[in-house]
């Protein structure tokens, strides 16, 4: 047995299998290990090939396998399992070894392993790793945290074997200390859901108040794909759209059941921006689609509610209705985006991680679901001002939803009298126009609040807390 | 020291002084404690001739003078102080004696500490109190959880302490078992934060859109207050709509500073229903609406951001206008608690709670912040049949909903139009019309996600999962 491994891969379902070969295919002595050594075995027999493996069939042979300092990547279920394998590895590791978890953890998680283990000298590296499958195997976009030092060495590896944005530059940095990588992968994931569903709410508009059938939207989104709206996620719109059911000849979006799943990211991009206190209403709203279109038995008892069956509109004002909605998607694209950055950006203030917001709008270029030409601007917008406050305060982003504005709000105007449900475009309008408010009803809630509960209210002509004796004369006192 | 208090109550900042009050003026011998004494002392003196107290200044005098089987209310503040007081005294107690938690506990721990104390025997119920300072004196609308046993001693005194609705029924049940009444309380929260943000949205849309001043819609909120609004958030806000600043002469919702607060129990019901699946977009948009007020910098910021102004209706124009508002407001309102309950109810099959849907409306019509003639009206819809889906499957409701949709969409159109963020109006017609949907575009979300991660789908025309070889031929193979 050799100790000449650079890296090692334990857990090799597809993805870790993926990325192991990943890293053998660029030159790198790859250890692999798995808990059922079948799997080893079937890995180096089907792509020994590819590069060079040591495949090692228990967790000593594992370890031995690697140089030091020992770079161990962990690719197992997010939660019980991670630990389960961190306690059999890190007794045989030493100060200076690296884990590296590229699972989907949680990173609250990350942050207590990171602590645990930089107790015995192990570096812990919490990294996401997004493009599924293929992007493992073919290049994904990766988001490592865990302590900077670790990067030095890890880091060229990564580079490597990572995505390249179209100028070139790999989809991979160090995001910041212990969870910070993990927890940008959440949000990436939380921001993934908000684009699938505002193009689902485009696609709704597209059939239901233009009247398109879906190749036809497929072609529409295909001309989207040239412009700013250039991403991923707008190219394979127009594959799924343009597919027909072999069985049935009708489009393959009719035949498939209209509820959609989903894992957990999303959610939990949600209930941390909940504790951050941070308003991510686009993504919650894809979310919540998501979870309403799965009660079936509730939709079914729901389907009989009164309403206004949209009526489609001719083809000339078809044509001019799907330019509005390119407007409005992309209006509440930005807006999602800002959301999911400003989440970003409360947590690089509560946990005091040094987030370049720029180099994570970069390293989502290329790999990952969400891969766009669009991440261009936002870096670009960063670039431009590091400290800028919101996505919404960059002027280019300002310029286009001023451009923008009309035509979202004639959309979403139409979806409102015709009946098509848009939460994530409502959802984005409504914050957009709240950011912008002069004022805002919050006034009257504190005054509610101060009613009911005492909770106080402070004025808007001098400083301090202030409480209104309402109970008694209606003075006001100081709180 | 006699041992003749049939209830005591630890930890007496106004709620637990205010609670002790009601059960002495009530009739009941009353113990009570304080960490530190002083406290207890005041209360008897200043309030000793209310009824019968016994002042114990040691934790264990506390226990002593307590009947068999005790019955302790906790009211410190939630998480670690509650624990350290259940660790102090549940030593002291024998099987049969009860520790009843009536702060605003996170009915996880309460679950926790319900089966912690049940291996000593000790009956544990986590109680939500509803009604602020003001409720716990006079009469709160009150919701314990734990073992069902526990109610048969604790409930006639806790139905006598409690808010009566109007037709003379204590607001107060046994809910369910061991964190029950703290959920229930929680979506209690949840509900009044939604309820709150409506009336927020139909204020602003009454200044901004009708043009009236702050008087002029307390009347109209006075005159709603008539109607099937009729509630105690109804009646405050024209309270404090109509109130004018003695510094200043302007109305008192101006010069407060319009960014509002809160205390967690509302990120809670959406953290939670995320995790249950259940879409609560209205309480969530009421809780984001919130968070967003507070971004002073972010709000500062975006102040130059495009958008229409909205323009004053005529006099005519604006009295319908305000009719239509109220049809909006009230049919969000239905959405909100059909949420709301939608909630309460997959918990009760998560953990498998014998939660009564029709009493807890109940038992919220008094005493509690979202006290309002409503929950007749949803209590009706629960007696006429237990296990209705959803609110949105009562006929009542079906059938309000339908005359009120035109208006609720005309009020959205003005306030997209205008300018005007409506996000919690908006949220709840897009799950309306989401509901209703016969198709949605989930289809296209399940199409995306099997092109990008191969996770499969299911077809509308026959059973099992399926996947698309979208690399390949496109040919469809059983997953």
């Amino acid at each position: 047995m050799s100790t000449s491994a650079q890296i090692g891969v334990t857990g090799l379902a597809v993805m870790g299998r993926n990325l192991a070969r990943n890293f053998a295919r660029n030159g790198y002595t790859v250890a692999v290990h798995n808990r059922t050594p079948a799997r080893t075995r079937a890995l180096v027999e089907e792509f020994g090939n590819e590069g060079d493996f040591i495949a090692a069939e228990t967790a000593k042979e594992f370890v031995a396998a690697l140089e030091r300092p020992r770079r161990l990547v962990i690719m197992v279920k997010a939660g019980e399992p991670t630990d389960a394998v961190i306690q059999e590895f890190a007794p045989l590791l030493e100060p200076g070894d690296m884990i590296i978890d590229g699972g989907n953890a949680h990173f609250a998680d990350t942050r207590r392993r990171e602590r645990e283990l930089r107790e015995q000298g192990i570096h812990f590296v919490g990294m996401g790793v997004s493009g599924g499958e293929e992007g493992a195997l073919n290049g994904p976009s990766i988001m490592p945290g865990g302590p900077k030092e670790s990067y030095d060495s890890l880091g060229p590896m990564l580079e490597k074997v990572s995505a390249k944005a179209a100028d070139g530059a790999p989809c991979v940095t160090h995001v910041g200390p212990d969870g910070a990588g993990h927890f940008v992968k959440m949000v990436h994931n939380g921001i993934e859901y908000a684009d699938m569903q505002l193009i689902g709410e485009a696609y709704q508009l597209l059939r239901d108040v233009a009247g398109y059938e879906p190749a036809q939207i497929a072609e529409i989104f295909r001309t989207w794909n040239t412009g700013r709206l250039d991403s991923y996620l707008i190219e394979i719109t127009a594959e799924v759209l343009s597919h027909v059911d072999a069985a049935t000849g009708r489009p393959f979006v009719d035949v498939v059941v209209d509820q959609a799943e989903q894992k957990g990211t999303g959610r939990w991009t949600v209930q941390i921006a909940l504790d951050l206190g941070v308003p991510v209403s686009g993504i919650a709203e894809a979310v919540f689609a998501r979870s309403l279109s799965g009660h079936a038995a509730l939709r079914d008892a729901s389907r009989g509610l009164a309403g206004p069956k949209a009526s489609p509109l001719s083809e000339s004002e078809a044509a001019a209705f799907a330019d509005r909605v390119e407007q409005a998607l992309y209006a509440s694209k930005i807006v999602s985006y800002t959301q999911g950055f400003h989440e970003i950006d409360a947590a690089r203030a509560e946990y005091d991680w040094d987030i370049d917001l720029g180099e994570v709008a970069s390293i989502w270029r290329g790999g990952c679901i969400i891969r766009a030409a669009f991440l261009d601007r936002i870096r670009a917008a960063y670039d431009a001002r590091a400290d800028l406050p919101s996505l919404l305060a960059d002027e280019t982003f300002v310029q286009e939803i001023a451009e923008a504005q009309d035509d979202w709000r004639e959309v979403l105007i139409a979806a409102t009298r015709q009946g098509v449900p848009t939460p994530g475009f409502a959802a984005a309008l409504a914050y957009y126009d709240a950011l912008r408010a002069e004022r805002l009803p919050a006034a009257l809630t504190q005054g509610q609040r101060d009613f009911f509960g005492a909770h106080t209210y402070r004025r808007t002509d001098r400083e301090g807390s202030f409480h209104t004796l309402w109970g008694g004369d209606r003075s006001e006192v100081s709180a």
